[in-house]
């Protein structure tokens, strides 16, 4: 029998670099690693323009935990699948097997207690609000093409007061703060050492 | 003989709300008070698109400290009047009396010790970082019509570096912080309550 997988968890606020590092961190594993999204778990949305993303009841966090606790029991798990033009979870879903180890990033894991109890490795990407807002600012208003109005509206109501509220507190639980303004591969070598080497 | 004039110095980073601030207490003193912005006196830009305007270098803050100097004296002064749209100073000059309370503000004047020699307040105007960037796109790419690319580019090479360097250490030459997240009326009430009533 494998030996349990290791759970890492990875937080940080909007644009702070979790993802890509994340990302860098399953890519650099390979087949080690499986990668599971709390954006996955988004709920659906019933009015997109005064829908709030940005508070952890936005997630069905309670299902995450379902599937970490199958994954670490050595379970294969059913990951839903959210599809952000229609702000709702598709009918299909994505039956992935368990792997030596588990990184799970998003916004509020970090903050919350059922998703702290599974983890091995708890980790905080931290970078200055500005260049979190201008990196955001690149990738929705110049790659996407969305509204630079809409798209600071929201971030002052919502992503703002959620950073505050949830994610910048979640911070004093980490393990492991990293440079979210540093290059990416000194974080990924990072984690690399921290993370048990496993011969299977 | 008029006693002499109650200099005030306000800075902050971009979109602090220091300009706001300045403008709303003069317009609440009336005649009592002169506003003189650094902005003023920019120096001429050769290429604007590769300049800083982001470093005290950029502006002839020796300029500003004579004429600091004149009104406090009770001489008038010719001030400088720039126009950023050709990035040079007018060949014409504005020609100001002194009153009993001169403001000054700009993103340098509380770090600059001749400006700090010359004065009687010295404020500070604090907003968080994204708040200031969200503010200055709203101006700059909203209302003004410019580039957001362009603006972000500006705003990651040279004003954050400006602030660090610069800006955000001269908040400890402060006698008075103020909010510029909060509302204006309020910061406009607290340097009121520091300026000496004149009698003139």
């Amino acid at each position: 029998m494998s030996p349990r997988p290791f759970v890492v968890v990875i937080s940080g606020g909007t644009a702070s670099g979790k993802t890509t590092i994340a990302q860098a961190l399953a890519a650099r594993l390979g087949e080690r690693a499986l990668l599971v999204s709390h954006d996955r778990y988004y709920r659906d949305v019933a009015d997109p323009l005064t829908h709030n993303y940005d508070e952890p009841g936005a997630l069905d966090t309670a299902l995450l935990v379902e599937h970490l606790g199958a994954l670490r029991r050595g379970e294969a798990a059913t990951l839903p699948i959210y599809h952000f033009p229609i702000h709702r979870r598709l009918p299909e879903v994505e039956t992935v097997a368990p792997r030596p180890v588990i990184l799970v990033e998003g916004l509020f894991v970090l903050g919350d207690p059922a998703v702290r109890a599974q983890a091995d490795l708890l980790v905080f990407v931290e970078a200055e609000s500005d260049l979190r807002l201008a990196r955001r600012l690149r990738r929705d208003v110049i790659e996407r093409g969305w509204n630079i109005d809409q798209v600071l509206t929201r971030y002052l109501r919502d992503v703002r007061e959620g950073y505050r509220r949830y994610i910048r507190p979640s911070r004093a639980y980490a393990n492991l703060v990293l440079d979210g303004e540093g290059p990416v591969q000194e974080s990924v070598e990072a984690l690399v050492a921290r993370i048990p080497s496993t011969d299977t």
